[in-house]
């Protein structure tokens, strides 16, 4: 199923400890065929012109194992990394367990979240390809705020739809990308048509990463000198965060431990993505073998719940079908508080990989998962963004199993950001206010049976 | 005036990089003599019982220049020390400044600020004189917070007496100390005496530090097995907080550097001092010489326009008088938003030193402070807190002069906390909300009349 594209190839760090390379799992998966299918022109649709600059394109669709970061990116990075790699150890006691917890935390950066990783190096490959402003989507705003700073160090302007649900929840992120100079827009606006047009279907609207997707995806397409610059999900996204499972695995390596269990969140796949490919590629080349487990929210069960099929990235349709595991891209989830994984399907090459047994899944309650956050902060003093706090949720209900089997495991899991903005959500959990988050059959059924089948399918 | 105590005394770091002393700079200042008065008994006035364990009291007595960190101490600051030093490049850039600009970055503790360096001391000796909870009173709530987590690593508990106005404009602050274990209560409250008296005299008043402060020793007072734990001002804190300056010179020398000029803003004095007084040992002992500038609010201004005489350190009068530089006791500043920097003392050794010409002083309205902490946003991508924004004030001033003379200068600053939590004053700030904060000469006059002499002044 997987083959080795040959001899390992050493990663290699500079001095201080940052990777010189990107790693692109593409290249060691063998039947994995990266494609995509363009929409059929529709009345009112848009046609999209491309949105990746030719040198952003060849890394999206490489072959190779593994991609030079430019020693201009590379000089970024190392303004923060390589992040912290942490024993859990007050963790482990509150919890008795015989288990070893290792977070790699990537909250350490200055955009307080790994999306600052594939910022910087998109806002440093547009730059070079002549474009003025960069827009995107975002829901939770780790990602926006990431690009508003990766725009201010080279000098372009950015501009922001902010999922409404998560722009009315987080205040203190908009106010934090503001005065990162970008302009942010709640979604579904009336800025746009898509947005319009879905205010018109549902004036109360929570917004989705979907959503906001569609908006910024028609912005680009209308103004001179902006593209569309993705978050997560893409190919190119993913290759640039696998920064984090390198450092990770180089950092272990010297305290001369390995992980039975890597875990991560999984909203489009990049924090996910980020930590466990450079494992996976480690099980390539030595055949040592980590369990990589993606964590979803019940309220979003793509992998879990979800089908294997094409579909659009964005709610509307108007961006290329990719196959994937999805809730359908009509799927708008309830308005839970981790923002950042309210998207409908995963990143095509999570999704092969999770149906060809690569990856495991599992979902959780937000309820569950804050309880979670909470006792890892009190436990060591670090407030969980909640998408980091469902690896969290997971990884102690992993080390309660090895508590009553006795049964000693090795586990490691990105702490992909840190709370702070996200305190209001924790009160709302202290004070017992917090809605639980599931979704019924039905509605994924109705969700799934909107899926448009390509010509062709 | 001030002489060496002797040969230099190398100070150790261990292989990390964290040092094994802190600097007690009251073993070079020959003629400064650390000494209190008790105030008389007054009717309905607390005699207030010591709350320093020995261990704590040697150190705050103490005339040894170098004092062992304990191993257990070094552990916890291992998690996050050092702490960065930064050169902050595009700030330059900005500023178009032949300054060189480093700063020294204590935001990047778990709590958030350099508070976290002496509650951690703290909270290890208290612990070990067998307290079992620590109680406080909290500005911003930076020392909240340090204390609620420093108190949660020891199994104590905390109670925090946090100013009212603070508590009403960052509830994010309140939040994080709760999830953190601590009991947060708005001071004035009607729990204590002391402020049920401030609030019949003033159902309005804003809170202070002060008024803080006297509401936490009263509950100290009176609780078994309860502690009073001071977040500034006294020496031992002053201490604790050495590790930052005796960092940041080992750092810039590794970079073969040497600051002109040494900034940081000034409550009571601790981050002042934690950066400033290993530079002031450098002096002593090499001849190098830096400007020491402290940097305080127009509305607090106890360096520049207060008096250095005996006052109290709490709103009451029920602590033991110290000559200090003050604006008296019964002080209470507009509630301006560096919550931090609104204490009507400056910490006795620090007043003596200004007293003496050894340290500069310089005042900002916080106008201008917001907009030095927006751009250094911008330039930088940190956030800073309010009170560190005041440092930045200055420094930003420096550097323009610096242009327009076209001088080099090297610039150290201490960025004691990020501003992640004072978003909501940037907000103010940027929609020209903010109140210019200042104070009537009139009103300084007053509270300086209200300065009971104590008995042989």
């Amino acid at each position: 199923m997987t083959v080795s594209t040959g001899m390992p190839h050493p990663v290699h760090h500079t001095p201080g400890g940052v990777p010189t390379h990107w790693y692109n799992v593409v290249a060691d998966l063998a039947g994995y065929v990266p494609q995509e299918r363009r929409p059929a022109q529709r009345a009112g649709s848009h046609a999209l012109r491309p949105q990746l600059p030719l040198s952003i394109y060849r890394q999206s669709v490489s072959n190779e194992p593994f991609i030079d970061i430019p020693a201009e990116v590379r000089a970024e990075y190392e303004r923060w990394r390589p992040t912290p790699l942490v024993r859990a150890h007050r963790l482990e006691r509150m919890l008795r367990t015989p288990a070893r917890i290792y977070y790699k935390y990537e909250g350490a950066s200055p955009s307080g979240s790994h999306k600052l990783n594939s910022a910087i190096a998109q806002a440093y490959y547009y730059k070079k390809a002549g474009v003025r402003e960069l827009v995107t989507g975002t829901g939770a705003g780790q990602w926006g705020t990431a690009l508003a700073m990766a725009c201010t160090a080279y000098d372009m302007a950015c501009t922001v739809f902010m999922v409404r649900c998560s722009y009315d929840q987080k205040p203190q992120r908009r106010l934090l990308m503001e005065l990162n100079g970008a302009r942010v827009i709640p979604s579904p606006s009336v800025t746009t048509k898509a947005g319009t047009s879905i205010v018109a279907d549902d004036p109360e609207c929570a917004g989705s990463l979907s959503v906001a997707s569609s908006e910024a995806h028609e912005y680009a397409n209308e103004g001179d000198g902006v593209r569309y610059s993705a978050g997560s999900g893409d190919n190119h996204v993913l290759l640039h965060q696998t920064v984090i499972g390198q450092e990770a695995l180089a950092q272990l390596e010297a305290l001369g431990d390995y992980p039975d269990t890597v875990v991560a969140a999984l909203g489009a796949g990049s924090n996910f993505a980020g930590l466990t490919m450079p494992f996976y590629r480690d099980s390539v080349t030595t055949g040592r073998r980590a369990r990589l487990v993606a964590v979803e929210p019940k309220s979003c069960p793509k992998l879990t719940r979800g089908v294997y099929t094409w579909d659009h990235h964005d709610a509307l349709g108007n961006t290329p079908m990719s196959k994937m595991y999805t809730l359908g891209h009509r799927f708008i989830p309830s308005p839970i508080h981790a923002g950042g994984l309210r998207y409908h399907g995963a990143a095509p090459v999570i999704s092969w990989m999770y149906h060809e047994g690569l990856v495991d899944a599992v979902a959780y309650g937000q309820r569950a998962v804050f309880e979670a956050g909470a006792a890892f902060a009190r436990a060591e003093q670090v407030i969980p963004a909640p998408e980091s706090a469902h690896a969290i949720r997971h990884v102690i209900d992993r080390a309660e199993r090895a508590r009553e089997t006795n049964t000693p495991e090795t586990i490691l899991f990105n702490l992909s950001g840190h709370g702070l903005m996200d305190l209001g959500s924790y009160e709302k959990w202290m004070q017992g206010l917090l809605e639980e988050d599931s979704v019924a059959d039905a509605e994924v059924e109705r969700a799934l049976a909107s899926l448009s089948r390509p010509a062709g399918e």
